[in-house]
């Protein structure tokens, strides 16, 4: 391959000649292409399978923990889930175009907002190959060309993706282009992609905190990201206690390595004494360890001592922290002083106290009497999620096809001119 | 005084924790404050000339430029028209809090959004003393805390009137570091301002090319901006003449040092020998300097020959650039090679292209039949302006109030789990 300087240069010229047609490209075309694409999927589900396992197999030689490999696999069934994906994908209404709050101003002109495509955007992630079939959908419905850039042990399924992907695009007339794969597993077509100013608007970087950590500091174009999901549930004192328990216990254990999940409960000291020792029951025997202040402590013997540490940590594992707060200001200042920004829950029947939470918790998520576990793209209507953002400027929170588009003013006049 | 970075990072941690109480500000409370500073400004509008005094003193005898002066001296009307400006923000909606999209999902869970500030923003200009009500008083109505940085030719100017801010923040009960007023004429705490991450949300410079392509360029914050505004008018085949003439002479004429106004004009090969003899009539009259191809000098004798450069020039003064086109796609691809994004308008009668100019023009503004001097935030209903941005992420066009804020989600559940 020529240097990889050229190459992404290539790569993001190329981007950028396929983003003015595709933001152009109408409803139809777009849909008949995410159609296309899962039927090619589908249909092709052979050979895809075939590099998939080439992949897997040098992966497992390279000595790739099991984990990760799993990741990296490839099924019949996970095939099949790819296709249905971008099929929903399709199904979803087309933000591009729309135009919102047109209004007479009173110079006569009229004002009002068109909703147009970002252009170009690069998806950074690790070694799940259905990332590449997601992410061309989502940019694909949303009028952008992508720049896909997998881990390096997925070359081969996500060249093979890539195919597919190319198949229904051509089929439906659109540029080839408009979604590129890397072609290369030298790291440094990374550093290229986040600095090309010129060829691409937005980088979101899909994996574990260092990768993304890491982008983020490197990249001269703006991330849409999150680092921690560092997230709290704060029973109330006048918590319904069922509701309570219930929401902690999903929080906690429906899912550990999520970045939705509750790393750390905070419990007011009133109702500490009843509800803690029916909760943690439910966790001892979940097998999720606890870590707890002084207070926590006296009440549930098993459980070890947390330290300031703990309190910063997504475990992402089956441990919580546990801490008794004297009530909402001191949890609203726990999440503020340790929090991530991602997702905070209140239990509570108190109408104020649920304002205030709802308020002042300055979380891209904020939530009464649910579990986090419902920060989601999907759960929140979104269609599809390519990611979830806790930066406040642009999106913020769980990011779908609205987040990958802007907006710009448009103005219908009839000869008006500025006095 | 101590050195830079360290009073810098105190400043920074002041507007940190001073953010924290304004998003919680109550619409009363911060509107105390804006028509306490407006009767701050206009009481102590003695003292406030007397600072002005000294600065513009001390700015002559420095050289300082005749326009650069014009600009840093305040006048008794200047003072009213600040204490005006910010009467006219109290008067403006409270958006934060505001909560929109509340819908129940399947779940059972009711998903929504709230509109919260951004927290930090800094606010970097030149000589315009103004630039301080002005900042000050949108990043206050919109829940923000504001650190500016003004010209050090303008410190004492400044000063005086961040008095009168703390004025009027201290007598609505709201902490006087909301708005903080860089008291060091060391450039280096612009260097520090805009890299300090953990205390500063968004950076808006207001100014020349060059300060704002130069903190672009250094940011480690996001920054609202634009670098140039190369406006266009194209005059289609089917544009109803006269409006042409009157909105081409507008757009040109009505104030030459400002973004919005036109700095190419492309007119269609059909209506070229119409509309320009009389249109450049005008311009001439007006003693405007035409620079033109091959096409257009063939009709106007007094047109000088335009460059490559010329298309890509923003000259803020009585020079125009014109161009004779095919038509629609030759005047959108010009518009995509040399423009701005910043604010491009066609003149037509025809329904089909001036859909087309609409949806094709990726410009952050785009108009059929008005003058480009109308991007404006205060035209577009903004009811004020903090700057234009021609990014994609985030605020885009002119940015008002809205622009200084995000959205979190909010959920409300009655102890729903995930499944």
């Amino acid at each position: 391959m020529q240097n990889i300087k050229d190459y992404m240069k290539g790569v993001g010229q190329a981007a950028r000649a396929a983003s003015r047609l595709m933001a152009q490209a109408d409803t139809a075309a777009k849909n008949r292409a995410l159609t296309g694409i899962a039927a090619a999927l589908q249909n092709q589900s052979a050979q895809l399978l075939a590099a998939n396992a080439m992949d897997v197999a040098a992966a497992r030689a390279g000595g790739l923990d099991d984990a990760s490999v799993d990741r990296l696999t490839l099924t019949e069934e996970s095939v099949r889930g790819m296709a249905e994906g971008l099929r929903q994908i399709a199904a979803l209404p087309d933000l591009i175009g729309a135009i919102s709050d047109m209004s007479y101003r009173p110079s006569g002109i009229q004002v009002g907002r068109m909703r147009v495509p970002l252009g170009v955007v690069g998806i950074i992630y690790e070694s799940r190959p259905n990332v590449t079939a997601d992410a061309a959908g989502l940019c694909l419905k949303s009028g952008n060309a992508a720049i896909l850039r997998g881990g390096s042990e997925a070359l081969h399924s996500n060249q093979a993706i890539a195919a597919c992907v190319h198949d229904g695009l051509r089929a439906a007339g659109l540029p080839e282009t408009a979604v590129q794969v890397v072609a290369t597993a030298d790291r440094a077509a990374v550093g290229e992609l986040i600095t090309m100013k010129e060829f691409v608007d937005v980088i979101v970087p899909r994996g574990g905190k260092s990768l993304i950590a890491r982008i983020s500091e490197e990249a001269r174009i703006p991330v849409i990201k999150h680092l921690d999901g560092i997230c709290h549930v704060y029973i109330d004192d006048e918590a319904d206690l069922d509701k309570a328990i219930r929401i902690a216990v999903n929080a906690k254990t429906h899912r550990y390595g999520v970045c939705n999940a509750m790393e750390t409960l905070l419990v007011a000291r009133d109702v500490a004494a009843k509800v803690l020792p029916p909760l943690c029951k439910i966790y001892l025997e979940k097998n999720v360890e606890l870590r707890g202040d002084d207070a926590a402590r006296a009440l549930i013997g098993q459980m070890k001592v947390a330290t300031e540490e703990d309190w910063h940590t997504e475990y992402l594992a089956p441990i919580l922290a546990v801490r008794v707060v004297a009530g909402l200001d001191e949890a609203i200042e726990h999440i503020g002083t340790y929090g991530s920004q991602h997702t905070d829950s209140i239990v509570t029947e108190n109408y104020t106290k649920a304002m205030r939470f709802l308020r002042e918790v300055d979380s891209s998520s904020v939530m009464v009497n649910a579990s986090t576990r419902f920060a989601d793209g999907f759960e929140y209507g979104l269609g599809a999620e390519i990611g979830i953002s806790t930066d406040k400027l642009h999106a913020r929170g769980p990011v779908g096809l609205e987040g990958l588009t802007s907006q710009k003013f448009i103005v219908l006049g009839s000869g008006q001119i500025r006095s």
